[in-house]
C-alpha cells in the first residue's frame, strides 16, 4: 500500500498542510487560519479544527494509503518534548489575563494531534529545522553528512547538520544562528539584545539597511519615494536589478554581514555546503555573490574555497509542508 | 585478558605516550623528543624511533595484555584520512629546500605506525578533539550528548559534541573555535587574520592583554617589572591572587571575550555544558566567574541560566595521553 505522511507548517497567520510521499510528491494540500485562534484558551479549538481539516483532506484521497506519521514545523516546537514552548506569537495571554504564568504556555501539540489519529507518530520541530530536514530528504543536501541551512524570511533561521544528524542540542533549541551577535551594540533585536545577525540579514534586516543607507548615501533612488510602513525587501531586489545604487549597496552590505558570520560558523562545524533558502535567497546572485566573496575573504586558511554556497533545492510554495513531512521520512 | 590502549600526544617539543586501560588508569608512560626531528626528511626516523620507544614501553609491562589500538593527538591530524596535514611546526622544509610543494607535507602517520604493530587500529585527531573525547570517556562529560570543550594553552582549541558524537565536519577539521573573529580589525593572529578569539583568550592572549593594560591603566603593578620576553600567563594569575589591579582586569577582560564568544556558540549547538581545560583554566574562579557572568549577560533568553560552565575532569599532566587513548575506547 502507498505510504503517505502529513506535513504541517504552522505560521502566525496560516497553518498549511499536505499529504506527501517519500519522493516529495504532494497528493493534497489545504490551509486553515492560525490567526483565528489567538489566545491561550483558543488552543483546544485550534487543535480540533486542524484535525477536522486533516480528516477532510485524507477523505479526499481516492486511493487507499497508509498514514505513516505527521510532521510539524512550528515556532518554538521542541522535538524532544513534543511541546510548543512559550511561542511569542501563538496562543497568547489576553490583555486582561491576570494569571500570566508562562508555564501555562507549553502546548502538547504532538500528543494532542496523535490522540486524534489513533496514536500515529507525530514529530514537531521549528520551521528552520523542518526546512533543513526537507533539504536532506528531498533537496540539494541528499547524501551530505555535514551542512548548514540558512532560512531567510522575516527573521533568519538555521539548521546545522553534523555526522548526518540535525543538531537539536541539549534542550531541543539549537540552531538559533539568527541571534549570533555580529555587531556589538548594533541594531536592536526583537530578542531584547543588540546586533543579532537577523537584524541585518533577513527581509526586515535589509529593509533597515535601506533606510540607513538613504540617510548615509546621497545617490538618487526610487526607494526614497516609499515610506517605511509600505516598504518590503522585494522592492529592494527589483530596484537593484535596475541598477539602483542604494539597493545594490543594500545587497553588498547584507552579503558582507552574512559572509562574515558564515566564515565563523564554518570554523565550528566545517560543513560541505551552506544552503540559502527563503525570500531573500530568491534574489540570486545579488545576494550569493557578495556573501560568497565576504565568506571567503574572512575564512580561516584551512577552509578557504572548500565550502559550497548553494541555493536550496526545495524552494517554492510547498517547501514548508515538504520540510515538515520530511521529519517523518527521515525517521521512517 | 586485560585490554590496554596506547595514547600518544605529539607536541612541537615532546611526544608523550602511555598505556591506558578503559577506566583511564595509566600503566606506563614515556616520552621522546619531537624537536629532534624538525625537517620533512626526518619524519621516517621519527616514526621508527617512536615505534621503538613504544615497543620498549610495552616490553616493560609485567603482565600479558591485548593492545586494542593506538590513539594519537597531534596538530593538523585528520581522523578521516589518518594523515597529519601540513602541520605548521612539524617536519618543515629546510631553509635551503627548493621543492617547497606543500603537498609533500601530508604525513600518513596512522598507517605508518599501524604497520609496525601488526595492523593494529590507529586513530589520530588534533589535541583539542582528543581532550574532548577524553572528557567524554574519562572525565566530567560522561553520559553527556551535547557539550563544548575549550582547551586553553598557547592557543585556544575546541571540540564540539552533538548527538553524542564529536563534530569533525566534512574535512575532518571542524572545531577551530579559536579562530572565530571576535573583534573586527583586532589583534593580529598567527593565522594571518585579525581579531581571532585566541588572540584574546589563551596564555598568549592574556599576556597581550596585560601589556595593553599596562599602557592604558595607570595603576601600580608588579607586572610592570617583567619584560615581555620573560612574561608568562602564570605570573598574571599569581599577581591577580595578590590583588594586583592590572592582573585582575586581565582576567575580567579575558572572561568578557570568552563569555561573549561562548554565548554565540551556544546559539549554534545548545550544549548541556561547556568545559574549560588547560593552563589558563587552572586560574579557577579568576577566569570562571567573569566568563560565566558575560556569557549569561550576552545569552539569548531561551538559553539563559541553562548551560553549565565547568572545569575539565581530566586536568593533570597526563590529560593529553588519556585523551588520545580515549579515541580507541570510544570506538572499541
Amino acid at each position: 500500500m502507498k505510504k503517505l505522511a502529513i506535513g504541517i507548517d504552522i505560521g502566525g497567520i496560516n497553518t498549511a498542510f499536505g499529504l506527501v510521499d517519500e519522493q516529495g510528491e504532494l497528493y493534497a494540500e489545504s490551509v486553515i487560519s492560525t490567526r483565528k485562534y489567538p489566545y491561550l484558551e483558543d488552543y483546544p479549538t485550534y487543535v480540533n479544527d486542524l484535525c477536522q481539516a486533516l480528516r477532510t483532506m485524507i477523505e479526499g484521497i481516492s486511493f487507499e494509503f497508509e498514514l505513516v506519521g505527521i510532521g510539524i514545523g512550528a515556532p518554538n516546537a521542541n522535538i524532544y518534548s513534543g511541546l510548543i514552548e512559550q511561542p511569542a506569537n501563538l496562543w497568547k495571554f489576553r490583555d486582561e489575563e491576570i494569571n500570566r504564568d508562562e508555564k501555562r504556555r507549553f502546548y502538547p501539540l504532538a500528543e494532542d494531534i496523535s490522540k486524534q489519529f489513533g496514536g500515529v507518530k507525530v514529530l514537531i520541530t521549528n520551521d528552520a529545522n523542518a526546512a533543513t530536514i526537507g533539504e536532506m530528504v528531498y533537496g540539494n543536501a541528499k547524501g551530505m553528512k555535514d551542512f548548514i541551512m540558512i532560512t531567510l524570511g522575516t527573521g533568519l533561521g538555521s539548521g546545522f547538520v553534523a555526522n548526518g544528524e540535525i543538531i537539536y542540542g541539549h534542550d531541543g533549541f539549537a540552531g538559533e544562528f539568527g541571534h549570533v551577535i555580529v555587531e556589538r551594540g548594533g541594531r536592536v533585536c526583537g530578542c531584547g539584545r543588540k546586533g543579532c545577525l537577523e537584524t541585518y540579514v533577513s527581509a526586515t534586516g535589509i529593509k533597515r539597511t535601506a533606510f540607513e543607507l538613504m540617510a548615509t548615501m546621497n545617490d538618487r533612488s526610487k526607494l526614497r519615494e516609499i515610506p517605511f510602513a509600505e516598504f518590503d525587501a522585494a522592492m529592494i531586489s527589483a530596484a537593484a536589478e535596475e541598477g539602483d545604487p542604494i539597493a545594490q549597496e543594500c545587497f553588498r552590505f547584507t552579503g558582507e554581514m552574512l559572509g562574515r558570520a558564515l566564515a565563523d560558523a564554518v570554523t565550528v562545524t566545517s560543513p560541505e555546503a551552506i544552503f540559502l533558502f527563503g525570500g531573500l535567497a530568491k534574489a540570486g546572485k545579488l545576494l550569493f555573490e557578495p556573501t560568497q566573496q565576504y565568506m571567503e575573504e574572512n575564512m580561516l586558511f584551512a577552509y578557504k574555497n572548500k565550502v559550497k554556497l548553494l541555493p536550496s533545492g526545495i524552494q517554492g510554495k510547498n517547501a514548508a509542508i515538504l520540510g515538515a513531512s520530511a521529519l517523518i521520512w527521515q525517521q521512517a
